[in-house]
C-alpha cells in the first residue's frame, strides 16, 4: 500500500490524494507538520533531499517526491494519462504550468494571506502575485472557452494537478467571477467526482 | 521538420536545440525577440497563451509550449527517457524540481544580472535569490557524489533541463567551486556530447 507524507491545507499533497481517491487505490496518508520542521529532519530529508511534501512512499521503501510527478505515475495505465504522444506532452504542458506560473502566484498569495500574520513583510508581494495569478487565470480561462477539460474530452492529471489552488484561489484575493469558464470547470469537475480541499 | 521559436541566451530554449541535436533530429529555429514584445502578439499567443518561448511548431500546425514537456516529447522512443515506469517518474521529479525550483532562483538571478540595468529595482530580490539557489545546487550536489547522472547510468531529458543555468550559474554570482559533483557532472556532459550555451 502506499503511504503519502503530506500535510493537509496543502494543494500539491492534495493532489496525490485526489488521483488516489479517484482510482481507487487504497493509501496511509502521515501528516507532516511542516511548520514545525519536519521536512528538515535527516528522516525526512532521505526521502526527500529537497525537503518538500508530498512524498510518496513505496512498500520496498523506494521514494518519489514532486506531486506532478507523483501524479504520473499514480496514473500510469488510465485514462487520467493519456496514451497518445501527443495528447501526454499537452497533459505535461499544462503541468509545467502549473507549478511554473499558476503555482508561484496562486497558491503562494494564499500561503502568504492564511498562513502568515498581519504585519508579515511579505505582504508586500501580493499586489504582484495577485497581477501575475489574475494573468495565469485569463490564459486558464480562454482555453477553457472552447473546452470542457485541458487536454482531449475526459480530466486527466492536469485538471488534477490545476483544480486545488484554482478552487481556493479566493484564499489568495483572486475573484473568480471574473473567470466563468473556470468556474464551469471547478463546477464540471465536481461532477466528475473530484473533492474539494477542507481545509 | 520541426520548428522552434526560441530566444537565444535562454536556456529553456536552448534545451531543445540540445535534446534535437543530441537525437539528431533536424530542426528549423526561428529567433523570437522577447525584450521587443514578440511574445505578445496575436500570432505568438495563438501558439502559446501563456506567451512564453520556448514553443515546438511541428508540420501540421500544431504547436506544444513548455520547455519540459518538449523535451519528453522529443525524447520518446530514446534513451533519453527511460521506458521503466519508476525511472519515468525519477526523471519527471527531477524536471519538476528544476522548473519550480532551479529555474526560478538560478535562471533568474543570472537574467537580474546580465540582462537588467545596475540601478534595476530586482537587483534587491539577488541575495535572497543566491541563498535559494545554493541550497538548491546543495542538493544536485548530494545526489551526484554517488551517481553519475540524475537517473540511471546513461543522462536522460533530467540531465539536459538541469544542464543549462547550471553551467551559466556564474553569471548569477553563483561559485561553483563550493560543488565538485555538480562541476564533475558538468564535464561528464561535455563528454557525452553536450553543448554549452554560447550566449
Amino acid at each position: 500500500m502506499y503511504r503519502v507524507h503530506g500535510m493537509t491545507g496543502s494543494g500539491n499533497c492534495h493532489k496525490v490524494r485526489q488521483i488516489l481517491e479517484l482510482t481507487n487505490q487504497p493509501y496511509e496518508w502521515v501528516e507532516v507538520d511542516l511548520l514545525a520542521g519536519a521536512t528538515r529532519t535527516p528522516e525526512f530529508l532521505a526521502m526527500n533531499p529537497n525537503g518538500k511534501v508530498p512524498v510518496l512512499e513505496f512498500d520496498d521503501g523506494r521514494t518519489l517526491p514532486e506531486s506532478n510527478a507523483i501524479l504520473c505515475y499514480l496514473a500510469e495505465g488510465t485514462a487520467w494519462l493519456p496514451e497518445d504522444r501527443f495528447a501526454r506532452a499537452q497533459v505535461l504542458q499544462w503541468l509545467f504550468f502549473e507549478q511554473y506560473s499558476h503555482e508561484p502566484a496562486i497558491a503562494v498569495a494564499r500561503f502568504i494571506k492564511v498562513f502568515l500574520p498581519e504585519d508579515h513583510p511579505r505582504r508586500a508581494e501580493l499586489p504582484g502575485l495577485v497581477e501575475r495569478g489574475n494573468r495565469v487565470l485569463a490564459v486558464m480561462d480562454r482555453h477553457l472557452a472552447e473546452r470542457a477539460f485541458f487536454v482531449g474530452n475526459v480530466p486527466t492529471v492536469a485538471d488534477i494537478a490545476l483544480h486545488d489552488y484554482t478552487h481556493r484561489a479566493a484564499d489568495g484575493g483572486f475573484d473568480l467571477d471574473a473567470f466563468p469558464h473556470v468556474q464551469a470547470w471547478l463546477a464540471r469537475l465536481l461532477a466528475n467526482g473530484f473533492r474539494e480541499m477542507t481545509a
